[in-house]
This record gives C-alpha cells, structure tokens and sequence, in this order.
C-alpha cells in the first residue's frame, strides 16, 4: 500500500470500514420533510427498538452527532435534577459518564474496578443496600477501553431487585452482542450508528423505556441534547427538531439492512466471534498477550500488551501496518502498555488472516523476535 | 416527476441540494488518525477563518450535529456564569437562543423586533446604556424565519462602543453574505456546514476570537457543547474530542474547494441573488407579494404572502410542485400566512426559471388565479 490513496481496513473502535452499499446511499440529497425521508425514520427507530426486543414497552429517539452526545443527552434526560447516580466505572467511557454528571451537577457517586476487571453485580447490590438515595446506576455494556464485558445481565437484576433504575452506555457492543430488554430491567440504551451498526458517523440514538422517558419532560440540561423533546417532537411531527444528518441517515438505514441480511444480532455476533478468535489465536502463536483472559474478552476489541523486545517501537510498528493496509489503535490503559486491534465494522475472516500476516512481515522487518511483555532474562530466570 | 425515485430540488433553507462532486466526498472511509485525515481537518479550520479575515486572531472550532448544537455550544462556551446577555430577537431562531440560554441558567434580557422588521442598531445601544450589567449580545444575521438581513455591522459598532461583547448566529447567510471580523467586532460567530457553504448536514462551528476563547474554561454547561474543551484538544493533539463524522466532513472540505473555485462569499452571493431577483420578480409577475421590501431582504430565502384565492390551497401547492421537482418550505411567521422558497444550495438561474415554470403551472392546474394576499373583492372597493 505504497500508493497514498488507497484505503486501508480500519481495524479500530470506529470510525470502522463500512460496506460500499452504505457508503453509496449517501449519494442522494433529502429534503426533511419528504414522506419517503420520513418513513426512512420511523423504519430505523422502529428497527432499533426491534433490535432489543423493546416491543411497545421501548421508544427510539434519535440524536446528532457522535456516540458521547447519546450518552450525556441519556443521563441529562433520563436522571432526574434530585436524582442520585452510581457510576459502575472500570475505563474511559465510565469515567467520562462521571464528567458528564458531574457538569450536570447531579449527585453522583462511584464503584471502580481495574481497567481488566469487570463490574461485580453483587457487588453494585451492596453498594445499592448501603445509600438508598441512589436512585440510578450507569453502566458500560463493552468497555472499548480494554474491551473487558461486563455484566449488565447480572447487574439489572441486582438494579431491579432494589426498585433502582438502570441506564446503559451500549455503544461499543450494540447489535453485535445481545441485548433484550424484557430481560435486562433498564430505563435506557445509548448507542451510536458507527459501531456494530456498520453505519457512518455522526448518529447516536436511545432506547428508553416509555413510562421511564414519559416522566422526565424538564430535565435535560442542554436543549439539543433534550431527548424528551426530540422524542415529543418526532411523535408529534414526524420531524427532527433540528435540521438531520440526512445522508448519515440515509447510509445507517441501509446498514440496518445489511444488518438484518446478516441475521441481525445473532449473524454479526457471529463474524465479529470469529474475526477476534482468529485475530487472537494468531497474535498469541506469535508470543503476543492479550490483556484480558477470554472469558471476559467481548469480541469487539482486544488490547495486547506491547512486547517486551527492544526492537518494537509502537509508533513504527502501527505506521508500518498502515502502509500495509491495516489501521490499529493505541491503548488507552492506565494499568498496562498495550495497543489495542479491533474486529468490527466490515471485516471478515480474510482480513483479520491478511491483518495477522501483514503484522508478521512488519516484526520481520522491524526485526522483533520476542512479542510477549515478560522480558526474555526475566523469563528464563522465572 | 411521477418517477418516485427521481430526486426533487431543494428550494429549502437545508438540507438543501449539494454538488454530486461534494456527496462523491463521501464513498471513503476515513481513519480518524490517519495524517491525511488530520490535515483535512486543519485546511477546513483555516479556510473557515479565511472566511471571516479572521487572520491569527481568530479560531475555528467544529462541532458533531445540527447548527442548532453549534448555537447552543457558542452560547453555553462563550458567555461566563456571571455574564448577562441581550438576546435581539425577531423570529424563530433568536427566540431558540432564548431558550438554550434559559436552560443554561443566565441573566438575559431580550430586545424583540417584528419578523418582518430587523434589528435596530440604536435600540441597541440604548438598551446597553440602560442596563451596564449586560456583558454580551447575541443576534442572528439573516433570521431565516422570515429571510430578513439583521444590520450585524451596525450593531457590533454599538456593542463595541460600549466594551460588550458581541456573538453572531451566522448560520443560514455564512460564505454567501460577507462577515469580515475586522471590520465586524464580535467574539464568535457560530455556523454550520450545510448552509450557503454546501455541504451535507452534521457539522457546525464556531469561530471565536482567540483573546475570548482563552478565558471560555470552564463555562460550558455540556461536556458534548464545550467549545474550549474541543479546541484545546484539536490544538494539542489535532484530533477531535469525540469520534468525528469523517465522511461528513469529507464532504465539506470538497464544498468548501468548490465555494472557493467560485469564487468565495463574493462569487456564491452573487449567484445567490441572481436566483433570488429571478424568484422574487418571477413570483411578483404572478401577482405573489414577498413579505419583505427588498432592502431588507437577504438573498437567501424570501417569503411569500398566501394568496388569497379560495383556490390556493398550500398542501396541495407544496405536493403538487414536489411532484414537478420542487420542494418549498412552509411559512413559520406568527405575523402572517405565509410560505417560503429558498435560494440557496446548487440551484442556478435556470433552476429558479424552472421552478417558477413548475410554479405557473401548477397554479394553472389548481386553477388558481388570484396570487395577491389581498382579496379581489377588498381590492377592487379600496
Ligand atoms: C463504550 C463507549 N462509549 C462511548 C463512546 C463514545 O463515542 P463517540 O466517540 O462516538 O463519542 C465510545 C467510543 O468508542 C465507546 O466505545
Ligand atoms: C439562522 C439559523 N440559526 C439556526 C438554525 C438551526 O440550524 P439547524 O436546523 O441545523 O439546527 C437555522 C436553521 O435553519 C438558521 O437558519
């Protein structure tokens, strides 16, 4: 990939490779209110909602702009001004939901982990028996910091069992791993179009639970991030409040088609399982370890620990892959030093081969030898 | 235009109709760290400032979303806790600034004209001289409500007389009307990517003076809105703060290459009013009567009084013309029954020559004969 226009598999946490169908119906300008744009509306929210098993009991809204801005516009709509939030934290998003309520001056307290450990539901129930103030619990479904799964399963039952509200940020898992209300208690769901979606930047939506959304007129902090009124106003008009990101509407609709050909949650699950079992199978046959054991591993992104040889340079390595066609991600950890490749967006088994071969060719050439983080010295005195 | 799948164009204040070449812009996907990806976002900032002569003086900062999120996110990052506002209203978006600075919790008072009557400078200086707690003004340049041009120029000499600070919605006249921030003093002008600069929707931005700017930390109301935040993070790391909507912005570096080869706000506004001098004597020929005189009407979008013709009859209008091609705007004044027809967005002379045809003969159709808002019989005994 000498050649500077050529575009390379974008093996990260978004913006990720999409198909060219997707791409392709942005080709065409929509006047808001065109009928055809406006069924185009009512068939995505109909679809997410759909996508969780909401039935009636669940109403999508909508929002412009990137995955954080579904976040704060859920916790400004969906946490109440005297509320009391308990902020399950164990990476980035966690804790920008913790700088997020606090710019909303709501009460708010913490439960970490360690950036490699998931949240323990028994442990957000004990947290929940000891301040009955708290009246909601945030949490992230995949933390794309690490990659770690928590269980929000486990957790909503916990929330639920203590008339405690849940909101979930789903944005790195959504639509990829499953996600059924009827089964996981919760007032809402953020996510954006640009993660398992396969959609284009620039969208993010909630899933929220009718009665919950009904009582929450007033709350907001922000008035483009006002989710009851977005979701009001769309009911009422069958219109976006604000001018829409037409073509990226556009584009996520025909994902969500693709997304359905592929057999919905279940299909996509599937080749993202794949693409990171393959992607981990051959990283570790070549000495490289991952951070998290597979248990806790969601097949979404995996972070590696940086090898312990010398000869690595991660800047040089991931400029190199570059060059080869394949785009990784830095490591955002605190607790390790670690890069991170991801296994969503439009890749399939051939990429994640070409991906591994073309990391192979690039430790050759670097001259790497050792991939695991333990030193060798340290090893053979082990 | 019986074809359901032939595209209409829009005669709409946006999402209006962009370039074929400007929506191509979109078929790549873009890593969010890739070099040229990062450079594409420092040549859109720099020719946005270049915009405004705005020089070293000024910055730009985008923002994810609708230019509603870029108003709001101006107002929420440039105007301190401590501030007082004087909000000059006179039509729907000046009243939406209204709004988002009462959700943010600021002293305002507000100075409101008729929709059909701009802003008057002196008024405003008055209003200053009368309260000196008042710290900012904020104003909408062409109040796309009714189309009519705000004297921005005029106004900003008063507010800077008298040491206050001056934030300018440009929004629906920006990169077609001329906004030179040395000659108009002002601390920001916020603006969006899909008005005369013909982009497709889901980005807006501010342009801030940098003196301003630098003391804006900390006064955000929304971690997603804070402007400072933003900047401060493009200025160090190049990157955006959230995952940015890389074919959005694709798409506006291509409109922003074409707005410059016609030859910048000079050559897009000229192109302007000519579709808007054919529209207004087009429609004036049909015995139609603009709300506005034409020294106060900016070439943007114009409105039109109802016709009083019992014939007349606006769903049917709007449904038949978008059947011929066309899509118009419903009036959104409180003075008057009315409708609107943009100017804006790829459309030439021989557009709004074809429009009008589409007009006549679908007025025809309706047998509708009488276009004045005045009744023939009330006109016939004055
Ligand atoms: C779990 C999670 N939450 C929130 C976000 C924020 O999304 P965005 O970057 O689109 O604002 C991300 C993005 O990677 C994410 O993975
Ligand atoms: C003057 C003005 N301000 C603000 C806006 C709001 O922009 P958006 O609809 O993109 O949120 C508009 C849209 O037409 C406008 O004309």
């Amino acid at each position: 990939m000498t050649d500077p226009n050529a575009v390379p598999l974008l093996l990260t946490p978004g913006p990720l490779t999409t198909s060219e169908t997707t791409k392709r119906a942005m080709l065409r300008d929509w006047g808001s209110r065109d009928g055809r744009f406006v069924e185009m509306n009512v068939r995505i929210r109909r679809r997410l909602v759909d996508l969780v098993n909401g039935g009636d009991r669940f109403v999508a809204v909508p929002i412009q702009g990137s995955g954080t801005f579904a976040v704060e516009a859920m916790l400004g709509t969906m946490l109440p001004p005297d509320g009391k939030i308990l902020l399950a934290i164990n990476g980035a998003y966690g804790h920008r939901m913790a700088r997020i309520v606090e710019m909303l001056g709501r009460a708010a307290v913490e439960y970490e982990t360690a950036e490699d450990t998931p949240i323990d539901a028994a442990e957000v129930g004990r947290r929940l028996d000891a301040d009955p103030a708290i009246t909601h619990v945030a949490i992230v479904h995949c933390e794309t910091t690490s990659g770690v799964l928590n269980p929000v399963e486990a957790v909503a039952v916990e929330v639920a069992r203590r008339g405690r509200r849940l909101l979930i940020d789903a944005m790195a898992a959504f639509g990829a791993l499953p996600l059924d209300v009827s089964e996981v208690a919760c007032d809402a769901v953020a996510a954006s179009s640009n993660k398992c979606l396969e959609g284009v930047p620039g969208l993010g939506f909630m899933l929220a639970r009718r009665e919950a959304i009904e009582a929450c007129e007033g709350n907001a902090h922000a008035l483009s991030l006002d989710l009851y009124d977005q979701w009001r106003f769309m009911e009422r008009a069958g219109q976006w409040r604000f001018t829409p990101p037409t073509h990226v509407i556009a584009a996520f609709d025909q994902a969500l088609t693709e997304h359905a050909a592929e057999g919905g949650v279940a299909g996509r699950g599937a080749r993202y399982r794949e693409n990171c079992r393959i992607l981990v199978d051959g990283m570790r046959a070549m000495g490289f370890e991952t951070l998290l054991p597979d248990a806790i591993q969601a097949p979404i992104i995996v972070t590696f620990h940086m090898p312990s040889d010398p000869a690595f340079q991660f800047q040089s390595f991931y400029d190199r892959l570059r060059d080869r066609g394949f785009v990784i991600y830095p490591g955002k950890l605190t607790v390790a030093d670690s890069f991170r490749i991801g296994c969503i967006g439009q890749l399939h088994a051939a990429d994640m081969h070409n991906a591994l071969a073309a990391i192979a060719a690039t430790l050759a050439e670097m001259g790497v030898t050792h991939c695991s983080p333990v030193p060798v010295a340290r090893r053979a005195t082990a």
